[in-house]
């Protein structure tokens, strides 16, 4: 891999795209109590509008620190291939609320949860998007810088 | 996947460790400020003594949030064959320090951190370690509780 010449900026923003818009691809959600504990779970990820969604109870420690803190870390694609995503919790919205972003949610992601009880769907808005392969890629991996796209 | 039967809790722990002493691989590190702001970063990884260590810049966030509030969670794998692990803080050392652990960490991780100026080992004791890999693998997935492996 070494030898492989980094990507420019419109290669890295049409991988992390194409990333994005995987059919049933998990994203790394690192979120934090308001106290400073850490939490990480892989969770199902659908690309909406773009927005980045995810399902969860709406008891779990993820919507919780979500609720309480409206920031998340978000990692997709192995650790030699990233995409970075921090992002800010623009709504939270009850599974079976939404017809039209649960009908997105489903077309990508590789489950229903409309079917659970006390299912949410948050949408995430991207705040800034890096993507890197190895250490040749870390000039120029930031892709979106204060929600506006660089490339 | 779906119709591979679960593995027992012996065999989690051996694919584990297996993962865990892995050459050159990489653990995702979430971590929080002490107000509730969540990190994410992929790090090498060396398993030492029943501990995991990483190497970081001693001004990274993750340095920083470790020092502030010595929690973390990692996470090891692809997202649907995952080693999840809560781990503590046990020490923060300069990388030309402890020249045992230095030589223990480049003999399973990919570089050397020995000539960055200001890199730090930060030694994380586990806590907690979950692993599983499909949704019939959520039962049993607890195969370390307050630092005991339970199996």
């Amino acid at each position: 891999m070494e030898r492989v010449p980094p990507r420019d900026g419109l290669a890295r923003k049409a991988d992390t795209l194409a990333m994005l818009t995987t059919p049933a691809i998990d994203v790394w959600v690192a979120t934090a109590s308001p106290t400073g504990t850490a939490h990480l779970v892989p969770l199902s990820l659908a690309w909406v509008d773009e927005r980045m969604v995810v399902a969860v109870e709406g008891s779990s420690v993820t919507a919780r620190n979500l609720t309480a803190t409206d920031q998340a870390r978000l990692a997709l694609g192995p650790t030699r291939d990233v995409v970075m995503v921090d992002a800010v919790l623009e709504k939270r919205v009850g599974v079976t609320e939404d017809e039209a972003l649960a009908e997105a949610y489903v077309a990508q992601a590789d489950w229903d949860p409309r079917s659970s009880a006390g299912y949410l769907f948050l949408v995430l808005r991207p705040v800034r998007v890096q993507a890197w392969r190895e250490a040749n890629e870390i000039p120029g991996r930031t892709l979106m810088r204060d929600g506006t796209w660089l490339v």
